[in-house]
């Protein structure tokens, strides 16, 4: 049960020289998802030195230039580096046609399927699935059609307790995996041992909500109580409150106020506004709300690791 | 009468840390182009100190994503400055969708005019001309539609022979323009001046040749004869040069053959494969053909100035 976080870029708008737009990569529960593509970020990949080959899920939250016009470049150097596995694309309607363009006006040919999730819904879904990891979408407010999404790792296995198992020879090894999925043990006399008695409980599964572009929106508490570890944009101070609203953007302070009423972990802030000269007047705004607060910087690294009753979270950056 | 040439990505295919896909931005005759805008561009034209306002033509060799994925980006930046004036767009058919389609599904709103040159014609047309410049596409052979572009500068004023002048008091300050624009002058007993005894021939006008992606193409010499400087592809080395037929590229040693075979002043190499480890192969092997080569760099700039007989080239690195 771990997350690990790698920030490829955390800035608004128009990209500059050490400031890229928004992409982040996520390993979860041994799963891998690229979150939004602004342009730079296969060179971001290279330089987190992220393997290409782990990314076979990508999701897109909106379609603004900076969080998707570098999709197209990293689906195009798939096709160059020789990929064969599928590559599975979730963002909004809309998506498929802009890289099919390309690809067509580009005459490039993929050897592997590019196979698109096109989302149109406003309510919450399920969009991906498998034996680690859920994820759903999170509806937000933003001047267009906006995702955020919630990962959500699976309650693992059962935990063997191999001091109360060797208590009983009867138990071999090839009985350890029924254990492990919960069965109890019965002795060749009838007795039961309850599983209970035989293993510990699995670690609590962690979680990871990414909301990015939305106004202040407070629905969205339900959906993401106690994550672990929440990434909520923070493109202004409240001193441009104002500008925020007509932006469907939001302050500092309104993350944190977020932030707090869901009772996440750790809130993570990015989508800054070049205006401000420095990000730790984020920090400061939002730690007047709520105390764990962690800024996002283009490569970084937010890990987060659970022992069967603590989650540690430690950054560095790169 | 001068060129300084900006190179803002020189590599082929994938981007990668510190190896940007094709941009060059173009100075001639006091007018600014930028040609090719590969992924990550506007980041490399801030590195570069370049104003975006000082861009108002952009030329798009072909449509492979390396030499034009960066343009939505630079543009929707154009847009989210506030940008006012016209900006002229010359590519192959087909790129105007692809922007369209992307800032129709961005929703954005440009403040100024986006003019497309759209280009077809496999024969070298003239396709910009003011009173500084005038510049022709250069027909290549690559595996996609692909033009080169052919800059000139036009020939200047004639220069006043001041000493000369000043022998004759009759000529007057308000008589120097018609003596710039080649006009004799007659004295008031009827006597006239030839113009070529009070001026000076103007400075040569100076060329620069573009020439990415392409096969070895003879046939473009007889276009870029006496070039002042030459850009041409080299992706490849001779050793690698039956995969330089079969994808349409060049090797070094076929590049210092054009440039020899066209007398250009200086070549600058690049388009450089990732396959080779350093890049001072591809300037030994051209070097082999040709003496006049410069390697170019990702933010090596190269200046070219002209006097009445000499042009003087100088390059460094940013």
């Amino acid at each position: 049960m771990s997350i690990k976080l790698t920030i490829l870029g955390c800035h608004s708008a128009t990209p500059r020289e050490a400031a890229h737009p928004t992409a982040q990569f996520l390993e979860i529960n041994h799963r891998f998802f690229l979150i939004d593509c602004g342009e730079g970020t296969q060179m971001q990949l290279r330089k987190s030195k992220i393997k290409f080959s782990s990314i076979n899920h990508i999701f897109i939250s909106h379609l603004h230039g900076d969080h998707f016009f570098g999709l197209i470049g990293l689906v195009s150097t798939f096709g160059l580096l020789g990929r064969k596995n599928d590559l599975h694309i979730f963002g909004p309607t809309g998506l498929m046609e802009i890289i099919q363009l390309q690809l067509k006006a580009t005459s490039s040919y993929l050897g592997f399927n590019l196979i698109f999730h096109e989302l149109n819904s406003k309510e919450e879904e399920l969009i991906f699935e498998d034996d680690h990891v859920e994820i759903h979408t999170i509806p937000l407010n933003h001047r267009v059609y906006t995702n955020g999404f919630l990962f959500k790792e699976k309650v693992g296995e059962r935990k063997l307790n191999i001091s109360a198992i060797k208590e009983n020879p009867e138990i071999e090894i090839c009985d350890y995996q029924h254990l492990k999925n919960g069965r109890d043990f019965v002795l060749q006399d009838g007795t039961v041992i309850k599983n209970k008695h035989l293993t510990f409980n699995p670690n609590a599964p962690l979680s990871y909500a990414y909301c990015s572009d939305t106004s202040y929106k407070p629905a969205i508490v339900r959906q993401i109580k106690n994550v672990d570890l929440l990434y909520h944009e923070s493109t202004f101070l409240k001193d441009k409150v104002d500008l925020a609203v007509i932006t469907k953007h939001s302050t500092a302070e309104e993350a944190a106020k977020i932030a707090k009423a869901a009772n996440v972990g750790q809130l993570i802030l990015g989508h800054y506004s070049s205006r401000y000269p420095e990000k730790k007047l984020f920090l400061e705004e939002a730690k007047t709300i709520f105390d764990q607060v962690i800024l996002s910087e283009d490569g970084k690294v937010i890990s987060l690791e659970n022992s069967i009753s603590n989650a540690l979270c430690v950054a560095h950056q790169n």
